[in-house]
């Protein structure tokens, strides 16, 4: 099989501007999960990383035309991102390649755009951060191997219900938090040929993405992602045409 | 308890511009639809209409927020909706109204938006259309209440998978055509608090919409997208965090 | 619309047995169920309670036939309900009542029939109870109607995940416990033509059931259950059969 | 990767008793079966055979514990096969096995404990079929992936809607037959840690099992419900109290 290409994308905007982010993701957020991806998928994955301030975002016709999965992690910068570049990343996320979201990416725009609702949630920052439990609902679901139940986060930011987004077509992680609420935080949708995966964890303030269980929950939903198969269907009038002659001489 | 609300949109182009169509809907394909919601419904609905000749295409703020669901059908002129008048749509979805998208309303902006996908399909229009067969595959839900198993159209236009739609929340019908084609054509969709249900038939060309049947499907439907309670969340940071100061006080 | 006829099943042991759930539940767990269903649902509903010691545990075939939704409370005694009466409740169930089940019901014979999965849970029972938050992730969904986001249960015990059903077709409450486990507790499943609901409070040793929101949801959930409407189709050789003809002959 | 174990199991009883079918399935139905699993997978799979005759329907306790997906093909002999080999693939499925259900196995005792539902269908039978259409509506399913837009099957028994079961959690494929009938042939479910596939061809009576694209179409079934991997979790009161022990002293 060939090896899958991922694109790692980060904002990269906290990193370089604010001091306690630095200190915990100094090669910025993007370097813990490439390491994750390069540790847990070893030869299966070739990994490049893509970022706001490069032309296109980093996302080019070439950059996307070789990517099997994006991730997405964004949140300063959402509306600096290109209205060209969402439209193209949808247009490829249909067409069949995985995407990734991660956390502050619920509000992006390409993953409101795939959902249709305002994915807006109940939310919580406190300087120390709170307690994350990571519960797993689906244990058999590929993006739950190998971790831990449940996976517990020391210090993170809330994110809690109600989260407007669809019913998930896949349902794999519900956290709690410290103060009681509960998220829905590991969901998987099918979306034309493609498929998408929201994974909650991290906030730029924690050294969530250094944790092992999250780099692995990372990279199974990447392999995930990644497993659609070409689709054996494109809707076309012309192709309806053509069977239903075919259909009928038979 | 109080009516229900329902503005019946109809584009009204074709019927006013084509002979063909005009002999099939002389006063407009709302009119059917109209009459089905009155006899199928009669005291627990109001209904007005709308079309896209009037300002802001009859869905002002006034009439928007009079409207407890709404029905569309639009085909010719899906680009000719204003941009303004699809966005204050989606949020009253979001907030709680129900839509009913008819036919050729896959294609129109507030249900693509909606969705998130192309929303395209398989297609074919004979002139003298194809018997479609309408299967309930959810035979207690509401919507396939009081309908024969199956519901037989004699003329029909085709329309077949791939649909490029989400998975439905709620699948309640599969038609099957005599090319030999199926199709998802009843699905039911929950978004933020409204509720959302498109179903296939029926075409400008054909007189689907005098079929007792039909409009007794579109009366459930309009029944059951009203049917969504008033939410008991709004996703909102000041009241997560009022509410964590009385669990901690607790 | 005719009311709606209920039928409150109730093992009826722990009561009659414990001194400490006598004080609670004095006229038996199934009164202040009786009387939130009466208080909620009024005029919409007549109320008959069951229990395990009657002849065929109180669920004749008079009474089943009599029956539009039967709640369900069992956990002592799950195997001292006779096989036949199962097999005729599930029968009923599949032909269109609607059944509430509720707490420690998950390892009833008829759920787990019904489920076809061990319905095992995670599990914790201290003297006290812990905190129960019960959020709606679902905020328009019918039995979410009415009640605050979240529910507050002070003194319960803890159910968590995995709980070991079949992926909910409607997934309306998510709980948290102090502990930090999380639970699905507000399930809904279409199975034929019927409809069920798995609410996961509350336990004989804590007077949750005397909690007006609670009364409130199983009443929203009674009624959701009741809803169904009459199946338009029964499997049949026979008319399909004598379909064919009809439409061969068309 | 360690090889995946499949076992294909057969009732092998038209195959003995009948000429007609002996014709076309001159060594059993499941030789065809064998012979698709190992063109399509190769190197992937070791395949063994079981059938009814033998002890414990060859489905010993060795046998299943060496089994990473079970095929089922049956029909004339459901009530032959012993409940305690039932209770024991359902509890192995539960445990993370797969099963992918074959036609007329929707009979079978192990699909319907598994449902809990009658899994009874619309059904015709005629002398010389009639032709299926299979459609994808997941095209990038992974059981979807390599076969054509639409399957056609020339003769085959017609199976229809309303099927009685639970709503799939995974639809991939809806055929329709040339009477006019859709039926869900394609779907998927999750169970506990395992994962059940339906597929509704084909019938003893026509040569469906020796089409290259159905032989496809089981292969990937197989490869599907054999990916899930090890549940990371076991509901557990034990471990559900040493863990809190745990987090509380954290």
């Amino acid at each position: 099989m060939d090896r899958l290409r991922v694109t790692v994308w980060n904002e990269n905007i906290h990193e370089r501007r604010e001091e306690s982010v630095r200190r915990i993701y100094p090669d910025g957020m993007h370097a813990p999960i490439v390491e994750g991806l390069r540790r847990e998928l070893g030869e299966r994955v070739t990994v490049r990383v893509a970022t706001l301030e490069e032309p296109e975002h980093g996302l080019t016709d070439h950059v996307l035309a070789e990517t099997d999965v994006l991730t997405w992690w964004g949140h300063a910068a959402h509306d600096r991102v290109s209205d060209d570049v969402v439209a193209h990343v949808h247009a490829r996320v249909l067409d069949g390649i995985g995407l990734v979201v991660l956390h502050s990416g619920h509000k992006s725009k390409i993953f409101m755009r795939l959902m249709g609702t305002t994915c807006d949630l109940r939310w919580r920052s406190d300087p120390g951060g709170e307690r994350e439990l990571i519960w797993t609902v689906s244990p058999s679901h590929p993006i739950a191997a190998g971790v831990p139940q449940p996976i517990v986060i020391p210090h993170q930011e809330m994110y809690g219900e109600f989260f407007d987004i669809p019913p998930p077509d896949e349902l794999v992680f519900i956290s709690s938090f410290a103060g009681g609420e509960v998220f829905r935080g590991g969901c998987g949708f099918h979306r034309g040929a493609g498929r998408i995966f929201y994974f909650g964890p991290a906030d730029q303030e924690f050294p969530v993405y250094h944790q092992p269980e999250i780099q692995r929950v990372i990279a199974n939903a990447v392999a995930w992602c990644g497993g659609a198969t070409p689709a054996n269907d494109q809707p076309s009038t012309r192709q309806a045409n053509a069977q239903r002659d075919w259909f009928l001489a038979e």
